[in-house]
């Protein structure tokens, strides 16, 4: 079998384990704490063949057992290991013998305790990729599938959640469940639902072209932990975005190191780079399993087109309530524009003088007009997405029927409502009749919003990335770096330095001097002094003769191997201080970082994260996501930053990235960006084989 | 009737006004579509007195028809007024003549529409002040107390809203309503539940006295759009937030300025400030209705003592949503101490090894010692408020059971959990009957532990205000200030600044440059200069003759009325700026603001607010709300700062405010800091009679 016959061989397996039309319970007992017994138990309702494992029974709950793995037929799709970790390898190899699709462990004790779990961990893994055979866990609760009715899970319950349209990915059992429950409680079911745990073989990024190409799922809710395999994620979340929405969680913003690595054994990474990369390939990122599940059901229901910055027409019956609304859209950054004066003048013709028409429309107590001016706002050119808020009030507004209009117009409308939970039942039965999403209260509302604003942005920001290919250079660079040479490199890719001059001694420098128009840098050039700055090693605005030799005199008392050389280059004009960086992290590869300089800047960790390629729109989205974003555009006194070349030297280290293998970090640290363009003062290039 | 008298009677007027015996609906309906029939419909149940007024009806739904408010009998405590607008001030008059305690006014028209609007309104407002009636609105849907049966509010099915004991006061009427339907649906009811409206008279800080005073109240909910009285607000709510606790959510994150004034007419202001103050008044601040209901749910049902920096225990029946907590309590900054060791022998006893037992404890799925585990955790010394998650799982778990014990130990306990709605639904009413908070899902766990951590020290907080009596100087201060000056006043409350001398004349200025130590700064002084570095009157770093005759050149060029005198003063060591300033805000009084300076800090706003006076510990929490704090605490080559030093200069800016009732503002800018201490750079003082 070659290379491409096993990959499809995996897929299949995959397709087998998620979907099968068979199922071994191994470890099946009669014991009703035994996990063995719940898995079973869990099943009954499967309508495909299922069989049992046990030595000591021939029979159980009316399952046929056979005395071990290596007894069963051939071809289970199926085989979930309610068994001890220790036995779990040798079933795990009687199972891809018996040509078992898929195997799904139960059992913890493997990579999350270390020693010889990850032995164990360790063999499962190899076991897998040498056969084909595919493992979900180990470590888990396992998966729901709603619709092939199995429920491969031991956890009591869950066989009674209902079927519906969004899967749900958890690293965690335990958080597959509770996003699954919260969607219950939002009246929305799951197509599939799959706690990976130790995700040592199947992983989201397996799962997630499985789900796209599935005709039963809407939407996808994804919840990580650590992700050791990102630039796979990335690739498959950028293939499945533009045909599935799908809504991420990743646990990790604070410092939860220790109790991670317990839990599935997986290390956090930078919560930033993690969800930076996510939102780049398309996903919607949130903060919580309640905003994962309201967010998944509503983009279910219907997305924007892929747009850059969707406009947002909010219809509101109560004003306080539509204040708190547009005051969470503007916090969010969305974009809630002005309706046009043709559309303002149909409002006007529906509703009392003086109310509020220009978006937000303030309809007061909702009348007869209600429909009319929420079909006015849906018409209105500049609304992408129809918001619309009312409280439960039955003798003046049926809200399916006063929204039929507007949500004919194609584009995304959600209603956000409240009321006793009696009075408003029948409003939202009808509505969900009429295929109208409606979600409770005015914070969901923007939820909404956010969430759909994302996505379209997303996809957007996808369509401006051109899939151009990468040519490696076949040579390698010679290193190591010192700035001279980084400079150098820098400007074969187009970016700009200050004028300078590498000199060899100390006449040289005087020289050098001597020619220059005004004030210059000194600074010393060695391999060996890095921290250049720190050193003593680095003379600002040199005017005279006498602050030259008296810079020279200073770098001369550095210690270093390689004595003598130092760059006299010209002063920099004033403007804003960016760093520039790349690096090729083990789990995304090359990634991009670009921040505002200066302390507090790094204090606050004031920097944004990509992943390469990268489009231009890309860059402008880092550029936008900066806290000090306002430093760019002319604050105060400080000039209005050339976008345009900022944007060529991000794109340029990327490229140099991505061209030369070999360069394990690339660092301008500052940039120095005002009217006039961009110019690196200082340089970093670190090659692999340097990288301690 | 003496000042003192007409407060008592305003007092008790708001008490008949709220808890009234008899109420008069004034044009009262027939029609079913006005006002005036709804709010009669809503009373049917009020067990008091019920009139109504209708000139052309002797009876409307059985009660009695008075043919105007003039007709009425003495002594009705409330007048609800369904009228337009302009009948509303003859109707206020007659009633306020009649001896009503309190009025209603569901109309708008007011000062939310400008013009002659704002004219009744503050005619309204005039006849509350002569005659100490009291008014509710105008424009609001009114309120309900439910524990008085009485709903003196227009909207269908808010008559049956349940009994229960959180207080809700919000600016508008549509957020009263939003508040009061998401409590119901957390099975929690309302005790009051009022719309404020325009709030003439009526205002917060009116009802959060009698609240406090109510037997049926719990907690308070707190809705807030503008805030035209702060002082008088925070006051208010220093006054009660060691009785009760409240929390609140004041619109206005955004910009939505024009939109807010169209509502109820009130002006937004700094949402900074606001929110800063009523925090530093003990007040728990929340960003969304939802988190507002749920969070005075909780603290109604128990609160912590008045503690600084409050320590959480977890206890996780499921690995993956205890990490999930975990990540958000230490992402809100919370404190999740590792429990000692004897702690952790007691839990070891009664859980699998290689669990994760040291905070947070995983027990994995709930089994027979998980009631000791809990109770372990809450008996622990370092562990203030005990969290629980387990899923919903009846067979293994019955949480009023296994939290019993734990909950008896007086610290608060919450339990959060997720399931089938029927499964989820036994386990909730017991948890009911046992008194034991419970949440759904993980998220509102972090906000059950973040509202208790913020409730109990913003009580420590206040416990460390000392009351004292600010002596007023009699003697006014005579401007205008220059930097000089401004040191000055500044020295004599104790603030230093470099050593400096003032020049008249290029010849003094010389012999001040002469018998310096080492470099200078010198800048001009002149009143009509007042951006000094921008008009090029600053020049630091001066240490040759020919530097200082240019310095002086340069400054002599500068257009000013007062020519001549510069500052000579020695260079300020290095270290970290800060800004310090303090203004009399006309809602808030003397408000005092610390921020790190440098252009990055002012684009992010990198600043933190206080009411005067403060607390030192005050002060400390002023500098720890820093994004950029780390920068005081010896950040990369930056020193460690000298705290103590900083809170001497911000005390004594707060002091000089308050003694000194005729400065508009005070600003420091920079305060350089470092291990040494902290020096005034440059000073501004204002005074009331010179800010235009």
């Amino acid at each position: 079998m070659n290379a491409c016959e096993f990959e499809v061989l995996r897929r299949r397996n995959l397709e087998r384990l998620f979907h099968p039309r068979s199922i071994a319970v191994v470890g099946a007992s009669t014991d009703a704490s035994k996990a063995g017994s719940q898995a079973l138990l869990s099943l009954k309702g499967f309508p495909g063949r299922l069989l049992a494992v046990n030595p000591k029974a021939d029979e159980i709950m009316g399952v046929k057992c056979y005395p071990s793995v290596a007894a069963l037929p051939e071809g289970v799709d199926l085989a979930v290991l309610a068994i001890p970790a220790e036995h779990c390898i040798a079933a795990a190899e009687q199972a891809a013998q018996r040509g078992v699709g898929g195997i799904f462990i139960i059992s913890g004790g493997f990579g999350e305790t270390g020693g010889a779990g990850k032995v164990l961990q360790d063999r499962l893994a190899a076991a897998c990729r040498r056969t084909g055979m595919r493992l979900l866990g180990p470590n888990t609760s396992g998966f729901i599938n709603t619709h092939a009715e199995c429920v491969a899970s031991f956890v009591p319950g869950v066989d009674r959640l209902r079927k519906g349209s969004v899967a749900v990915i958890a690293q965690s059992g335990g958080v597959n469940l509770t996003i699954s429950f919260l969607l219950d409680r939002l009246d929305q079911g799951v197509a599939l639902a799959a706690g990976l745990g130790n995700a040592v073989d199947v992983t989201a990024a397996d799962l997630l072209p499985i789900l796209a190409a599935d005709p039963n799922v809407s939407a996808i809710a994804l919840h990580l932990e650590g992700v050791p395999d990102g630039r796979k994620l990335y690739d498959a979340l950028r293939a499945v975005t533009p045909v599935k929405p799908v809504v991420v969680l990743a646990a990790g913003r604070a410092d939860i190191g220790e109790f991670a690595v317990s839990h599935t054994g997986n290390l956090m990474g930078s919560h930033q780079r993690t969800v930076s990369a996510l939102a780049q390939a398309g996903a919607v990122i949130v903060d919580s399993t309640e905003d994962l599940a309201q967010a998944a059901t509503l983009l279910g229901q219907g997305r924007l087109p892929a747009l850059r910055d969707p406009g947002v027409g909010l219809v509101t019956g109560q004003a306080g309530p539509g204040l708190l609304i547009v005051d969470g859209l503007k916090s969010a950054g969305l974009r809630v524009p002005e309706l046009d004066g043709a559309t303002q003048e149909v409002i006007q013709q529906h509703l009392p003088p003086m109310t509020f028409i220009k978006n937000p429309v303030d309809t007061g107590r909702p009348g007869a007009g209600f429909a009319h001016v929420v079909d006015a706002v849906a018409a209105a050119p500049e609304v992408d997405v129809v918001l619309v808020y009312a409280l439960s009030e039955a003798a003046v507004l049926d809200p399916a029927r006063a929204l039929a209009a507007a949500a004919g117009r194609g584009k995304p409308l959600v209603f956000g409502t409240l009321g006793l939970q009696q009075d408003l039942a029948p409003a939202l039965h009808d509505l969900r009749g009429a295929a109208i999403p409606a979600v409770l209260g005015p914070e969901r509302l923007v939820l909404a919003a956010t969430a759909l604003a994302a996505d379209a942005r997303g996809r957007w920001l996808g369509t401006q990335r051109a899939e151009t290919t990468v040519s490696r250079s076949q040579v390698p660079l010679q290193g190591p770096y010192d700035e001279h040479k980084a400079k150098a490199l820098l400007a074969e890719y187009g970016v700009r330095s200050p004028q300078r001059t590498l000199c060899h001694g100390r006449a040289e420098a005087l020289a050098a001097f001597q020619r220059s128009a005004g004030a210059v840098v000194v600074k010393i050039v060695a391999d060996d002094v890095p921290h250049k700055t720190e050193a003593g090693g680095v003379h600002l605005n040199i005017r005279t003769p006498g602050e030259m030799e008296a810079a020279l005199d200073a770098i001369a008392r550095i210690p270093t191997g390689d004595p003598g050389k130092v760059l006299v280059e010209e002063m920099a004009p004033a403007g804003v201080e960016l760093i520039i960086g790349a690096v090729r992290d083990p789990s995304w590869g090359v990634t991009v970082v670009v921040g505002l300089g200066g302390v507090l800047a790094e204090a606050l960790s004031d920097s944004s994260v990509r992943l390469a390629p990268l489009a231009d729109a890309d860059i402008d989205d880092m550029l936008n996501q900066l806290r000090g974003r306002q430093l760019l555009d002319g604050f105060r006194h400080l000039p209005v930053c050339d976008r345009t070349a900022i944007v060529e030297v991000v794109q340029a280290v990327a490229r140099l990235m991505q061209e030369h293998a070999d360069i394990a970090e690339l660092e301008i640290n500052p940039l120095r960006v005002n009217a006039q363009g961009a110019l690196a003062l200082d340089a970093l290039v670190v090659l692999e084989k340097d990288a301690a």
